[in-house]
């Protein structure tokens, strides 16, 4: 349904062509310092039209705080907050209305629900999306003004135009060829490391296609500039990393902590495909060289040699940076003609008219980030409530060291 | 937490060695017949023991229903069950236990918990498992008998031996140079749609190591006991089907039928990776290939000539079958030694003792099933719930052919 | 938190003196006809300014649908709602700050969140019922439709003006003074259960007080206007009666009937009891009085001779009337002078501005309905899915009389 | 359904004549330490068969605890425990079987299922509450030995025999025949203040009624025996009272304080009624005198001067004694003949077999305690996870007085 968390919670509403669209935070912190321009920055980066990229469909999203803050702070109750829909025009019928659109949601929605909004994707429309970054920067917020949280996304693929090998995630690394692998250490690259550890939105934002490898960067908008021309569109992937989030966050056993990510970003619409850390490619790594050995860090914590585990191990974060790639197909409404029956079953031909994205990776990346701080919210609440709860608790003497924490040299 | 679901509700209990792990499963429908039986048929096929290529901790895995049912009939109220733990040694104590296992969660449930259990691993144990896989077999009996709906996983790769690409998932299709995917056609091969339409358990299990292709089968055998003998290990993934299931299922915006379903398999022991349909695959082939046409069926309905979507657009399943692949990593615990920091810090070789499977994909594909069944079942209640409601109502004659569902010809 | 629910879900937001107020409705059934007028009725019974009875701060409450809805009919989406608070006004401050008013919400907000409104009750102002109040609406427009139910509220004592005993419920009829309840048929009057068959809405809003019973109105009127005139305030409570709610309702063990009905009564601003059918008369009554017999109706099915049980068996709704009864205690904010202590501790003499209702039982006729219908669409879209699911199992033949239910003469 | 709670989550199966009954404990904080005999405590002061007011089923309820703990001590994962059912007859059938048993579950489990346990209660059955009995023992151990929280219930009613008026609830004090109510202190007597304040478990357990006033405990012990030996039940009302609960608990506003309390209370079999602090007495009295004064208490904090609130303002505790009783209706199980109809409609007459207790209240007192102790412990966890969070936020110096906690004197 359109709610999401357990202690920080967002529930959305809104269809592409209603009178607005909006969101309820319940469970931000009390005495956060808020306000409408620290939503505004994401949903700015979110809105359509920032460049010749994404759908000309033009809409300024201005978010209105409704509650939950007095003069600029958050009282601890439900944030409302609102975006107008500029865009309310009647429906003009068509001949393609008789078509459901091939892999969009016409179909199922009315397989559903029996019923259909008249115009555009209704509730299935990406504008659903910005109750979910509105919500993901107020949980961001305060996440980096307590724990210091980083989180970037970024594209790291265009159709077949990828990161380079030696700067990209695992999964996009070349395939070896013998059945063991050898050269496994390079599939989890240095620069790519590094990458994850420094990469900011200013970087990312440096150029439209929100790939932080220049030249890739400039084939992924070739690649996107032909699909338009072609009336053909293309998906992409992004990749995201979160910095400095404690050890100790995740569920067991229903909601570690990759489980309650994947969940939030496979609710992202036209994703397909989600994976953390080595992901699909750390299937063909032996254990011996996947595994990420213990070393002691300078403040005196275990920290890993490696992160082959994406900062997740045994479903709960470990400390070390998280990062993911999250697959998005190519978007479903495309100009050109495509052949497929009419919801009668009547053979035709659809040519979708309206406003749509070649590619929805650009404009995808602040909402990656925005569900990703707002999982990253909803577990640190839980875990917190856990360690208060536990640390008024007396040390247990009695209990071997095998089962507590040993002390640190 | 250790409960999943809405309307058909799981709660897991359960270390590695502690009295017996188990489940409650609530919301099951009443007047299903259900004996032991049924359930023991999964956990059979789960349990360790079954080949040279697991572990040999060798337990029956006996289930022992402890309410829910009367002379083998659901009665509608929760069901609860359990298996007695053979394996309740009392842990001697050596010098392994100064060492976190890297990459296991040894070093994120003391970071979590502040405490952890002194063999084995704890809650972090597959054993865990038990409990799901039983409430998946009582979701599946439902499910086959009343829907016909039936769940096969398969494993599609072990290490870097995959299925041969002809009747691979379109992700382990080889890669096209160009960056137009002209051969896309072929990443969904036809034999590989054959292969989801007809496998069955029975073609699955003719192998230990549940690959449906013998040739194939037999070098992820020889890959696994290489692993084996070398005191390492290798990952894999699993790949499954669901057939038969309704259109409609999806709960939009945050409980999309491949959100859910992602949560569900990346809270399995081991699992990195998901995707759905085609996957990271279909990011790189174009909107005008990758779409899936509609064309009626013989009953009247519509349904579509390809399936990229793995039968899930919108978020809302379409009635075609659903395919999706789970990554699981290598485990992380091997025999031969590892270089790695002991909990305070102190460097050294940690080479682990006991028993533990060199690769976990055979074993995963009950689980796999299981999880999947209680996903269908969970979203079918709460679907069947809305549709009800809506059959109620009086259709509505003033709306527009564009909003409703057109009369089928 | 703002949230309630399950299948039928409402989120609420909004202060007494933010921007706007609303809710957003989850999970309502799509194809119903609805318009902003079908929620504007009940928002206006619960308007302030109805009368000289309630509050002089007047504020129209209109409604503004902003989503869920094309054409008058939902689409299965939520549906977005606000009311704006005409009523921004800046906080002009004053000495009555420095005391939190006793027995409000003022200390305890501050104790919780450590930060709370500058002005009015904040969160805990009863404007957030608002959005209660639409989500109410909206359900018992279908439950209305759909299976004809009624739900009527009306008050039954204002302070201690209760309706005259032989009209009363059973917790208001005139206590026995043996140990044995020889007149136990008296409590629960004849003309009691009649009024709950037949009252209507129309009936209740014929007095400003809403109490059917022309001449106890009368009284309870003099009385609100005495506790207004000495700036003090008075408390009583609301009856109230659901109509034709289908057997079956309720989720043992924990969300039975009364338990989700007495959450969502016990939520409301200002309550502090409730009970259900005979309710803490029923205590004392023996069960060979109290057990309601059974007896075949004309349709064939059991109803029961007597409804003591208020048509909830086992926490499960048995097909009777189910009636309940809430106590609202007396308004906290009273104008005349309070010793009590300042934040600090001072301690001081607080008169409190502003306005407020003496007595808030008038109002909370609708709010009592809005939650009931609530609670009942929710239960009732659960135990549908319930017995659709059962309804798709073949019969079982094998099992004993005893545990079916037995064919109907 | 059969879970409740949030972050402590418990859940619960068995019916009454199945293998066992038992329950799932989620979210207990790691490291308490925690025996069987720990939760045994409450189970044998719930069992049947202490004296002969109760039923003569006679079972020794001995809990096995089967995971989650370690050497005494909690892991922080789910506490897995279970009572075998010693009675696990099989059905012999009568004649008795025809009839649904009036004001029983019989009809409605029936009318919900559509298929019933074939003996006794099934899962309508007391023997459910053995699971809640257990949880709520394991949360009064954290409760006590962290916060010092006492939870004592006793019995205050059985049928007509009160405790007297100035040591009874207000609720259960005289009613004033005027239209004030003068003597509204009295409501709220001094005895029955300080018995709130001292009264122990010793003290309840003296005598098997469980009222702590011998004379009137005698006069309800001859009731009770007066209603068995009639072959009939009589009801009850149970009060309860938790000391040293901190402020700030409750979530506005769905699930405030007594919200949530009242939904576990009205979750007990056979109860029908709830009410805390003044309750449906507080009606009555007008607010001038219903409020509680504030005044600084010797630790510089404030304190209420008097406690109608019940310890509960705005939904929110105020760390004053929280006081509240409930009703149970007289059992439904009698053993004299009642005029009623066969489940076909058959008018009859049915003279219930088998073992029940003719009054419920005494054994009831451990499930209330239980339950307070459940959603006191969810309350505190969520409560724990704000109050952490927001401690971490620098103070907001802009604010102005009125909208934060003054400093103290």
């Amino acid at each position: 349904m359109s709610t999401y968390g357990t202690l920080y919670r967002v529930t959305t509403y809104g269809e592409s062509h209603c009178a607005s669209v909006g969101a309820i935070i319940d469970g931000c912190p009390p005495g956060l310092e808020l306000t409408a321009q620290d939503i505004q920055v994401q949903l700015s980066r979110r809105r359509p039209g920032q460049s010749n990229l994404t759908t000309p469909r033009n809409e300024k999203d201005l978010v209105q705080l409704q509650s939950g803050t007095e003069m600029g702070v958050t009282l601890g109750t439900p944030i409302g907050l609102l975006v107008k829909n500029e865009d309310q025009r009647p429906h003009d019928y068509s001949e393609t209305d008789l078509y459901p659109r091939p892999s969009h949601a016409d179909y199922t929605y009315l397989e559903k629900y029996g019923i259909k909004a008249s115009s555009g994707g209704g509730r299935s429309s990406a504008r659903e999306t910005i109750g979910r970054v509105a919500a993901g920067a107020i949980a961001e917020k305060y996440l980096k003004q307590v724990y210091g949280i980083e989180i970037v996304a970024f594209v790291s693929s265009v159709g077949k135009i990828h990161l380079p090998a030696h700067v990209a995630p695992p999964s996009l690394a070349p395939l070896e060829t013998g059945e063991d692998d050898d050269n496994a250490q390079d599939a989890l690259s240095k620069e790519f490391v590094d990458l994850l550890a420094t990469i900011t939105r200013e970087d990312v934002d440096k150029h439209p296609t929100r790939c932080p490898h220049t030249e890739t960067a400039e084939r992924m908008t070739q690649r996107i500039i032909r699909a338009k021309e072609a009336q053909d569109s293309i998906g992409g992937t992004v990749t995201c990393v979160i910095r400095n989030v404690p050890s100790g966050l995740g569920e067991p056993v229903f909601d570690k902590f990759e489980a309650a990510l994947g969940h939030a970003m496979l609710s992202i619409p036209a994703t397909k495909a989600f994976e953390i850390g080595s992901g699909f490619r750390g299937t063909e790594v032996p254990g011996s060289r996947h595994n990420d050995a213990f070393v002691r860090s300078e403040d005196g914590r275990l920290k890993t040699m490696t992160n082959w585990s994406g900062g997740v191990q045994g479903g709960i974060t470990n400390g070390e940076n998280i990062y993911f790639r999250i697959g998005f197909k190519s978007p479903a409404t495309i100009s050109q003609p495509q052949e497929t029956a009419q919801y009668d079953g009547t053979p035709g031909s659809l040519a979708a008219r309206g406003r749509h994205d070649p590619c929805v990776v650009p404009r995808a990346v602040p909402i990656v980030e925005a569900m990703a701080a707002i999982v990253v919210m909803d577990q640190l609440l839980i875990q917190n409530s856990r360690k208060t709860a536990a640390s008024l608790l007396p040390p247990i003497k009695t209990l071997p060291p095998t089962m507590v924490m040993p002390k640190r040299a």
